[in-house]
């Protein structure tokens, strides 16, 4: 049995590739950039109007003149017009391009007009005032956002100020998510006193889905040799399969042998965890094949745990780790490290963990009362209120 | 001018209810759960096996008896079966129902089985063991998951076991992004000296699909007769407008103008922030109305700061409020709020925030170097390292 640093050391060393693709840069959010985006031309591309107002030659200004007659109105939108005559003014409007020999723009709130005669009622003017100046946020040519950044609508602003319409993304991988078990029904249909619905599966989906992975479920029944062929398939068409259930002891947990008979490589089966323990990850040349345990809370935590970071790696971004305070002791006994279920709360700028007992791994409906999952290591028993551990979110 | 708290205030006092609507449970991941799910049996609904290996009657494990005849196979998904002779044992599996008669259960890590006989290598044993008990996680009829949830991964896995195929929530907004100013190209095209690609409605239609709402988009440009013709059309459609520019100062800023002409009330018109002040908004009887400014960071932190809000509180739930501490003194002089950029960390449990100086409002690749913003008061204008304040994170 290996510790969850040696589980997740070798799932992180044995990540894949998936390729680019182009999508429509409105679609890309929560996609990971896989080109750099430069600055098409100065940011901002003309000296900018920042206010709506009057522009004047601040020379002028300077030799005490205060009335200063209108010429015309430069709108944002229209090409750039000249200051003819120095000692009038333009009105110009924010998002305009500066007229031609005007440096300064002088706010309404601080001019007032009467009979096309703009008189300035301050006296702290400065020097190009209120002008946003060409190639201040950004020359062109300049990186605006580097490759591997998770676009968000951050990016997307960014995206569509440099005309990139269609962007280069990580691809996504194939997954195949696959339960097993005779006693699973489906969600539609009334199960009979020793049956239940299938359920690990859908949370797959979700948990993949707040990746932006679309999946694909199957329903294998426990018989060896249609378990055989039909993984032999689905090896074949995906770059990653879950599953959930028959990794264990039981009679019918058919898949470590059938994963032998494939060829798939076993790299472990059992982490010194709990929930979770019975994990069985194996991968053969172009597929990995993650055998979570059966129990909800095991599959939930583990795809978490492992599924996650083995993903983040593969498309190629690094994720914050986040830790939070302990609001209650906590005592655990077995030599297990122990993901235990919490609630998050926020005081301070620190994040507190109130941990919520559940009845085991079976216990689906307490992961509704919790956030997150902390991780308490097992090199002691006695885990103190005050003390902070890494956390796993899985809602916001 | 009015404050945040003022603007806040007013937005939440004039929420709106769009109704209930019912969607595939598993389609339902990031909506507000508009119905309280019960168990429709108990949970586990059978004395369920959650060890594989063997059960026996613990009556004779107490006689001191450790060798028990295999009298069968219980497998889960098989309709239960009976210990006949309560001096032999029956073999079951992780999920299976607990034989009638059997009453505990002893894992194969603790029994040697050969020729048909199991040989208890174990003394510790108790009654029950290895067995989660009928009813323990939850009763028929009870509450699982109550109404304004928030549906994560967790409620997908409890909606699929009680099934709930098709699940009720609130309904999403109607909701028209429209951008003004004749400044403005679209993404695909080759913006001239004086114009700029559209980019605010797109960061708008990316910060509203992470709330899983589809809007539209339109441009208007600035003449006042098209406008109103305009947005009365929009109104008469859709439930939020948003805005972004021309709710300004500037000669073609005809929004104001043309919002009172179709009867729009007006609720305020700029908030003592920066950015974002000159924020407008108002409603009809039907419709809500944000008027952003145009400049990206304002439109960007004020869909953050009022629009997200006014959603929450429309469709039923609460937020937590973060909090996060400043690793850099900041230094802001006018008599403002401020919602300052920061790059968010994470140590010993604590939030850290990093001011990301850009260049004003305009500077929209600012964002992407930042993670949130932090909202400090204006009753001060020196905000020390180590001091806490309120985030709102736009990035995870």
């Amino acid at each position: 049995m290996i510790s969850v640093k040696e589980a997740k050391n070798i799932i992180l060393n044995t990540t894949q590739d998936f390729g680019v693709e182009e999508v429509p840069f409105i679609k890309s959010v929560g996609r990971i950039l896989k080109e750099e985006i430069v600055a098409d031309r100065d940011f901002p591309p003309f000296n900018r109007v920042s206010m709506d107002g009057i522009c004047i030659d601040f020379k002028i200004f300077q030799t005490e003149q205060r009335a200063f007659k209108i010429e015309g109105i430069q709108a944002a939108g229209n090409e750039q017009i000249t200051l003819q005559n120095s000692e009038n003014c333009i009105e110009v409007m924010t998002g305009a391009v500066l007229p031609k020999n005007a440096n300064t723009v002088i706010r309404y709130e601080d001019v007032v007009i009467k009979n096309g005669i703009a008189t300035i009622a301050i006296d702290e003017v400065f020097d190009f005032q209120n002008i946003h100046k060409k190639g201040k946020d950004g020359k062109f040519g300049d990186t605006l956002i580097t490759e591997n950044t998770k676009i968000s609508a951050a990016e997307i602003g960014v995206l569509a100020t440099v005309g990139k319409s269609k962007v280069k993304v990580a691809k996504q991988p194939k997954v195949m998510i696959i339960s097993t078990g005779d006693e699973l029904v489906s969600v539609a249909e009334n199960p009979l006193a020793h049956q239940i619905r299938r359920s690990n599966v859908f949370t797959l989906v979700s948990l993949l889905e707040s990746l932006k992975i679309d999946s694909e479920t199957a329903h294998i029944t426990d018989d060896k040799a249609i378990l055989k062929q039909k993984i032999k398939m689905f090896i074949e068409k995906n770059d990653v399969l879950l599953f959930s259930g028959a990794v264990s002891k039981g009679k019918f947990d058919f898949l470590p042998e059938v994963f032998e008979e494939l060829g798939v490589e076993k790299l472990f089966h059992k982490v010194a965890q709990r929930p979770g323990k019975p994990f069985f990850y194996g991968k053969t040349a172009n597929c990995n094949i993650f055998g979570f345990p059966g129990n909800p809370i095991s599959t939930f935590v583990n795809c978490l745990a492992y599924f996650y970071p083995w993903y983040y790696k593969s498309i190629g971004i690094e994720i914050k780790e986040e830790t939070a305070i302990l609001t209650k002791d906590v005592s655990f006994k077995p030599n297990l490290e122990y993901f235990l279920q919490v609630k998050l709360s926020y005081k301070f700028g620190h994040t507190l963990a109130t941990p919520i007992t559940g009845n085991g791994s079976g216990d689906l409906a307490s992961l509704v009362h919790a956030d997150a999952f902390i991780h308490l290591p097992n090199d002691k028993n006695e885990f103190k209120k005050g003390e902070n551990y890494p956390i796993i979110r899985y809602r916001l």
